[in-house]
């Protein structure tokens, strides 16, 4: 191995917005979009890749930040990178000038992400492994070094992560086994976009327990009559007692969430996602209180292990969505994972979009795996989209993800697609 | 008026970092920069400027989150923008795709921030006053349209809004006057920079009284030792009883900061300022438990009105930074000193960087004429530095600032700095 001479960011994106799938109450016509990085060795044919997930306009943003990162990392010695997996993401995070730009949120936060997660997609190539698998085979000191501890504030300290991998790393071969052998449970979201007809819910409400999930969610927080409708017909058609969540996108106020969640926990909720601002813990903590037994969760735009560390710490949740592209890649995620795993906190992780799906399973086989070691009571949303694009495209089948044998961490597009569907200039894009 | 035609965005920096202006503990060699923009309808010779300030590194992403905000700008008619100062703010945070990359938070949220303050210095220049002054004159029900109550959840709501605006319409004219006649009180930095030596530091300190200015701040966070011995030095020079204020800029955990103030508090601390992560309102509100009577501040890196209602309600902090470059622009800083208002907080603006002192000034005045009607136990930070850049650069003279009679925000740069600064092709540069 030598040094990192290949760089190249694009711009992917997809024109979903022509056919609803994915319109939820916040996004009611995303195309999903792929800011895309690969970076690596050419002599010694080690590329990685990863994208941060975006929803249409702003993914040149999201490129233009990747390229901000691009002098981070060309040029420096990939063995010396590879050796502490820590460090790269220290370092980009802890840069005191990219810092003023969240610090440690949104756009810049994000590419960082894609950065962390690429490099780790070399590591597990190297290592001839999937990334949830070289994960898993980690020292308990090795992963203990991967997490950045500041603000964690004595939440969780390094010598009680420790203790929870070394922990974990009894049994570490059985949940491999049993990973292989079970698979990890999927819900699906598919029956759930508001811009689908009764019919068309109810038809893919029974598809979907046909399918064999376990679980499905809905979209709600547009119109509180529509919500109260489609989640009686999808609890018709799913019978009594199917786990349904509900996903709200942001949408209300405290003392709306509060009052719209009521009129809709007679029907059976599992969960309620995202009811407000991703930012406002207060808030998840006073919904949350009021609603009691419903659980409330949040995830997909969780920013940062300091906002994850004060939902945990607050109570504000029961279950938490983890999201692969949102915050600074494999690392951060480890710690929120572990912070998770303190508080007796399921995770759910967010996926869909576009690559999610792929890259967010990794962290949750990694997470039964060498962590928290469960799979009950957890699973991990899937959308049939975008699937195909993917070298190494995620397998459900029987409402279970399978995990893959394939070295790496999931994330390489098809070269074909990133050609055609390239913004502006791609042949689907009528170029 | 007919529609914006002009827009243009400069990546503006400055080498600070050769001389160490602005080192602290967490900005160890920052080169202040501008993400700048100036869009306008050149027929009718109405153009607006302002920009987001940035440190160095990232300017160019900045510009290009500027850059992708252009559509929803050029070729806009001007006159319908202006008669709804609320519609293009609510447009843009709103946007559901640009929403992903925060949402209202980060690069993207910033570039927003810039694009909104852009369009009140057209207003303002249209209406020939200077921006503080357009929105002292404004009427109390537009004032309140101005605001996006979304997520302030019952904290502050529209009717309680606008009796305070209604309450602070009596006296007005007196207290503009009295802003004319008295100026608005200032605190400088200048004299805390970790990068100075101890004589410098107390030279600066006796130059500061001697100037005029009531209070100054210390960056401390770095050094336990170092800041009892600078601090030390600090109240030697300003005498028993003169206010100080200190800085960590983010850079302790919940117990380091708790334990580093007790060491601080013997020599007199008029606040702590960015004890830990601006994301933490547990923490802060943990801090200021721990330390009180000490005053715990934060907010020149709070992300949004929802990170200020939480600090706010929960009593994280006894006083308030805003920042004019770091949420969405005017609007959202009327928000949030409204908030303030409402729970009865002084709010002490920060500034500094490149431009910022010329943007906040406004608000505080706008606050005193027109919201809060105090400018006891407030004061806009101040520091030397870069204002010769500016075509309507502020004036503080006694340790005050003092309002401009000039048309617009204040915020544009003179030409020639934009060329020489313009990175990296400027001639400041080397190019």
């Amino acid at each position: 191995m030598g040094t990192i001479n290949v760089w190249e960011t694009t711009d992917i994106r997809f024109p979903t917005s022509l056919e609803l799938d994915g319109s939820d109450a916040m996004n009611p016509d995303p195309d999903y979009s792929a800011a895309y990085v690969s970076f690596g060795d050419s002599q010694a044919d080690l590329i990685g890749h990863a994208s941060v997930f975006t929803i249409g306009r702003g993914n040149d943003v999201q490129v233009a930040a990747l390229e901000a990162l691009r002098p981070y990392v060309m040029g420096r010695d990939l063995e010396e990178l590879l050796s502490d997996m820590g460090a790269l993401y220290k370092e980009l995070t802890g840069d005191s000038q990219l810092r003023w730009l969240g610090p440690e949120k949104g756009v810049m936060h994000m590419a960082i992400g894609a950065v962390v997660n690429a490099l780790w997609d070399i590591k597990a190539k190297q290592a001839e492994k999937p990334l949830w698998e070289l994960l898993a085979d980690m020292d308990p000191e090795d992963l203990c070094g991967l997490i950045d501890f500041r603000y964690l504030s004595g939440a969780l300290i390094p010598s009680e992560a420790l203790d929870f991998f070394r922990f974990a790393a009894q049994g570490k071969q059985e949940r491999k086994a049993a990973l292989r052998a079970e698979g990890y449970p999927a819900y699906t979201t598919s029956p759930g976009w508001l811009g689908y007809s009764d019919e068309k819910l109810a038809r893919l409400c029974r598809e979907a327990i046909a399918e064999g999930f376990g679980r499905i969610k809905l979209k709600v927080g547009a119109n509180k009559a529509d919500d109260v409708r489609r989640l009686r017909i999808a609890r018709e058609a799913c019978g009594e007692g199917f786990p349904i969540a509900v996903d709200a996108n942001q949408r209300w106020e405290i003392t709306e969430a509060i009052d719209w969640i009521r009129k809709l926990e007679p029907f059976g909720i599992d969960w309620v996602e995202e009811p407000t601002s991703p930012d406002d813990v207060a808030g998840h903590k006073a919904i949350a209180s009021a609603v009691a037994p419903v659980r409330v969760s949040t995830g997909e735009h969780m920013a940062s292990r300091v906002i994850a560390r004060q939902l945990l710490e607050s109570g504000a949740v029961s279950l938490l969505q983890i999201d692969s592209a949102r915050v600074a890649g494999v690392n951060e995620n480890i710690a929120i994972l572990a912070l998770a795993a303190k508080f007796g906190i399921p995770v759910f992780p967010h996926a869909g979009g576009v690559g999610l799906c792929e890259a967010v399973q990794h962290l949750a086989f990694f997470d039964f795996v060498a962590l928290s070691g469960l799979k009950e009571d957890r699973a991990i949303e899937y959308v049939d989209h975008l699937h195909e694009h993917y070298v190494d495209p995620v397998r459900v089948e029987q409402g279970r993800y399978w995990p893959t044998d394939t070295p790496g961490n999931s994330q390489e597009i098809l070269a074909p697609t990133r050609e055609g569907f390239l913004f502006p200039g791609g042949s689907e894009w009528g170029s």
